[in-house]
């Protein structure tokens, strides 16, 4: 499931949008505005505020990209392994293959500490709207109003942290109709306790990837440690022995990356025609060029592993998006729905100043047509695919952002975030010369492909070499590959950055001022103008169909709920769960070949499993990327399951929710404790589950 | 090697070219202008014009793409299991997977017929250039001109094939320089005989494709039959026992496809700025989806296995030649060399005619820029990739052309081409309805990408459906598959068609004069021009730099030839050849893990095989696609190898030849014998093959 969306951000620059019309069990619901007139009226549940509290704090954001839960009261993290495979991965080595093989730590001594992991916790959220937009005035141009805006969210995020010491982040909701600061608690001692195997997490890999049913023990565990020992939990999810029964109401709580769900017309065709055909090119090259360097032996297998399985993903949920976007009957929906409530507001005197928003809206894409490629390529940085020049980027740039005054910094170096930034800047992944060379030299050729063989810079970018040499000759020019020279030049700033004769620095310097010419186009002229006119429209949906609704999902932490229920495809009735046996039997009807094979060790312990243990199930709830990992928890507000996957139907929800077919896909939560004790040996974390306590 | 030519020759339409300055052992010679200089003043090598007329009609052209040779007088054949693999696909069927497994018919009776496989032989070869350029006048429009040489053409080749009953083609060559009329005896009858298990004839899959050091048995033998026998072979080549030495001189006769050394440098920026980032788009995009349904099951894999194999290997070769054009210090050659050839022009009076034909070319790029997308998308077909449209197409344009008299038709309904043609329409080949449909729909949502959905032509396709819905609607409205509908379809001509209610034969006419007009376009705009452009400029490279030379290649027999010798990579010598012995030690650093695990038959046989036999070897043989399954023959005219790989330092010899370090690869002689015994108890066939009799 798609957890990585920094690729996705990309393309669908500023697009945040409201959602408001609410059906069935539809919602990316906010813990400080939870549905609860629906649940009430559809469900019969009206829990008292405590409920939503204990929830919200033991839900977890994993900052790499994904969602968890605390499941003990001795720091115990319930994820997808798939959350944790970037983790698995920087922990592997020539010969030790965790994301293979899998890990087990018996004792405490033997949890190993997570590379750049952080996960934080919601603690409080505070409305800020009436501040932040105090500070834009309004005769003020977009590039003034732009910074304005972004100056004031920078002092509320600084004042917020030096006064609770915790992570402060202004989060922009319905696209600028409501400004929320969310506190959170940070936790950066994360050790890994447990992984299957990723045959069986990612169990029929690509080919069953978004699909039902299915048969994947997704899961992996983390432990968070403050102060060298397992962090005391005051709010964990208890362990629901019983799991879940059909039609049953179920709740998720978790991350939900991003949505497109109210963006206007204009805005979906410019994703349809551009943004998203773009992606996919970009995407599709990647993948070969990643399945290529795999398959050239098990060590490059190894290395490309988590980022190969990244591309995959996303590849496969863009697909079915465009499928989506390229669908007339959804789109002609969205038409429908636009056209109503411009009538609406045609109609109204006091919602006269909204009538020109589409029109504008309509009218930036063509700021965006024309600086999007090179904005990916350059600032996002498509055109130089080595982790290094992420770090000479931010290493140039911190040396230029840092002394300024907070609010005049580019966004990602407010005070704020500083700690986070420096943990991934000092990180001691491994980084393998032959594969970053492999990414730099293939994305070197494919800026000359897009941006233009001869572009000026291009040509400046190139030196007179091609694109493998050049690569070649950045990566022996650089040194960032030691955490010790780049924690020299961080700290020696703009002078020791000026004066280095370091490749990548110098290619990092060489490409700045372009890269920030081109944001700052986007920001100024689309994002502002957009921010402006979705605002205006969210008064206008607010004014004609009330407020009752939830904003379009931005990563931050959001409640849906649902029902367990099967559905109906190409005629046949589909379960709403699967179980042990069920995994058997795909393995049999696919002649146990990959990647349907199951590992020796599930086949040796065949018969020490309950084979009609649930394993599998799907739900209404409404779900995204970003939600991987979340816990599915019941009335009682007990742990029944473990969200991994949308269903192929389910892709859509980026633009639109609906409930005939498309389903949330998680792991039961009696599959866990049941693989546990009978495949891994491993009873001592089935009891902590089970019992809530590190025995 | 990349055979497959048809991808290609839709980006660079109508690029063919001239070279003329030959170094070392470079050229791709017409066997009625062999380098008889070269080989007497460089190897001391002059033989009978006999010897070069027995190796012509030894060499054998297979219309799928790709070259091979008589190898016996009843009718063997001899080629590579990679040109052979579209007739292995299209024999094998639900749990016969002849790719998979190889095959061998021990007796006649158990040779099977491949389906489709049609193969020529040049028999003699008439230079027709006056008589064709005859026709044109010099005041004609570039339309007319265009109309008024095809029409001459054609009509000289069906005069041709009337009057010798042999297949007969007017052949470009020096891109207009001159017109060679070649005759060519069919084979249509072809049975196959054997063939290896894939994994040993693609021994190291995509990662080992055009590389070096190999372990390939890239081999597989056919058998032409005449009226039900094994046709009686006169001219076929003798087997080489001892194989090649070091050094040694050899030759190579067969099909280069495609090769644009002497493109002006307008010409070589379209195809680096344009034509290659287009191809590579869509190859990139084909064989992830390609990919994904192969991973589906064993059987999803089987139907697949061709075409994946066939876009992996194009993409494997494209971004090879695409490094070659983002390379400076190769581009800057090609800027020097057309600059002294310009430079030359500019000062001789009986050339001036010729100074404006650069700039006509750089000029008409504009309309290829502009008009390559749709073509490669409607007349192309990309935006309909299912065997069945093109079925479809061709339904639908035999009734439009056919009833014209022949010189008025498209080129490829020339009264020459009908019965392969029709031999290629109603062929049994398998379709696979669920795998036409995943092509289908993944074309057509890719044709919304690159038209736009908007268009007003792709919008009539869609008939208000999403891609997915209407190629499933096509695919379930039409009985294309049925071989007895296409024959009625075809017999009632004009009437039928019009009167059709199949769906694909609707989306066909729906499509073709949109498709007939861009065509039109680039024949009277592009091609046209071009061609008289650079029939000047080779006028001028003759005046200034002599006749004794080449064309570019045009998948027509030609003669090259090359020293045995390896070469220095990354400053370690690299051997001409490898031995059996090597492929084991390979197989064994890989821990026999594919795409380097050893088949059973090879780990079984191990100790029956004579080790120190040589396996592959690499020669400075100037090759290209479509020279695949050419054999490799010694001074005495004895079979010594079979062609079927280039080095990855080759994949440049597209735009220009060096020996510095690029190689053609061959499996040895020695190798086949000894594998046919020792792995596959086939010692009849390894006797007929050193015999040249079946006995």
């Amino acid at each position: 499931m798609k957890r990585f969306l920094a690729l996705f951000f990309l393309t669908s620059l500023i697009a945040m949008t409201q959602t408001f019309h609410t059906a069935a069990d539809e919602g990316l619901w906010l813990f400080n505005n939870p549905p609860r007139k629906h649940l009430k009226e559809k469900h019969n549940f009206d829990p008292p505020a405590s409920w939503y509290d204990h929830l919200q704090k033991s839900s977890v954001r994993f900052n790499s990209g994904g969602s968890g839960s605390f499941v003990s009261a001795d720091g115990l993290v319930m994820t997808n392994h798939h959350v944790g495979l970037g983790a698995l991965q920087k922990l592997s080595s020539k010969g030790k293959d965790y994301v293979k093989d899998g890990f087990y730590a018996k004792t405490l001594a033997e949890e190993f500490k997570a590379v750049d992991e952080e996960l934080n916790v919601l603690m409080e959220i505070v409305d800020v709207t009436e501040q932040v937009k105090a500070a834009v005035k309004p005769d003020m141009k977009a590039d003034k109003a732009f910074e304005a805006r972004r100056g004031v969210i920078a002092r509320i995020e600084a004042e917020s942290q030096e006064k609770t010491g915790l992570r402060s982040n202004v989060v922009t909701l319905y696209q600028g109709g409501q400004y929320h600061l969310y506190r959170f608690k940070r936790y950066t001692d994360v050790r890994l306790v447990f992984a299957p195997e990723q045959q069986i997490a990612f169990y029929g890999g690509d080919p069953d990837n978004f699909a039902y049913p299915r048969y994947d023990l997704d899961a992996c565990f983390f432990r968070v440690y403050e102060n060298g020992k397992p962090a005391k939990i005051d709010h964990y999810l208890k362990w629901s022995k019983n799991g879940i029964s059909e039609n049953e109401l179920v709740f998720v709580s978790g991350h939900p990356g991003h949505t497109d769900r109210l963006n206007t017309v204009a805005d979906l065709e410019y994703l349809r025609d551009i943004g998203y055909p773009f992606l996919m090119q970009r995407l599709n090259r990647l993948e070969v060029m990643l399945s290529v360097y795999s398959q050239r032996g098990e060590e490059f297998e190894r290395k490309s592993k988590d980022f190969l399985f990244s591309i995959a993903n996303s590849r496969k949920a863009r697909m079915g998006g465009l499928a989506g976007l390229q669908d007339p009957a959804m789109m002609a929906k969205k038409v429908a729905q636009e056209k109503a409530l411009r009538d609406a507001v045609a109609k109204r005197d006091d919602l006269k100043e909204v009538a020109d928003a589409w029109s504008i809206i309509a009218k930036v894409q063509n700021v965006r047509k024309n600086n999007i490629k090179r904005y990916i390529i350059f600032e996002g940085g498509a055109g130089f695919n080595t982790l290094l020049f992420g770090t000479a980027r931010t290493l140039v740039r911190a040396a230029d952002e840092y002394p300024k005054p907070n609010e005049k910094r580019l966004t990602e170096y407010g005070e704020s975030d500083k700690r986070s930034l420096q943990m991934r800047l000092f990180s001691k992944r491994p980084i393998y010369k032959d594969f970053e060379l492999a990414k730099f030299a293939d994305s070197l050729s494919w800026m000359c492909e897009i941006v233009g063989y001869n572009d000026p810079l291009v040509k400046k970018i190139l030196a007179g070499k091609s694109p493998n040499e050049r690569a070649a000759e950045i990566l022996n020019g650089t040194k960032l590959f030691d955490v010790a020279e780049r924690q020299k030049l961080f700290k020696g700033g703009k002078k020791a950055i000026t004066a280095s004769k370091d490749a990548m620095i110098q290619l990092a310097r060489l490409v700045d001022a372009e890269s920030r010419r081109v944001r700052k186009v986007l920001e100024s002229q689309l994002e502002e103008p957009k921010r402006q006119a979705y605002d205006k429209i969210a008064k206008a949906k607010f004014a004609v169909e009330g407020t009752d609704n939830y904003p379009d999902a931005t990563f931050t932490l959001r409640l849906s709920f649902g029902t367990c229920k099967g559905y109906v495809e190409n005629g046949q009735k589909i379960p709403f769960q699967t179980t042990f046996q069920g995994l058997y039997a795909k393995a049999k009807e696919q002649n146990n070949k990959m990647p349907y094979e199951i590992p020796q060790r599930w086949m040796a312990r065949k018969d020490k499993l309950n084979l009609k243990t649930p394993f599998n199930f799907v739900c209404t709830a409404d779900i995204i990327g970003g939600n991987s990992g979340s816990p599915v928890v019941n009335r009682a507000g007990e742990l029944v399951g473990l969200i991994f996957d949308g269903n192929i139907q389910s892709l859509v929800w980026d633009f639109a929710y609906t409930d005939e077919q498309a389903r949330a896909v998680s792991v039961s939560s009696q599959a866990i404790p049941e693989a546990l004790r009978a495949v891994y040996d491993a009873s001592p974390l089935a009891e902590e589950l089970v019992t809530g306590t590190r025995k």
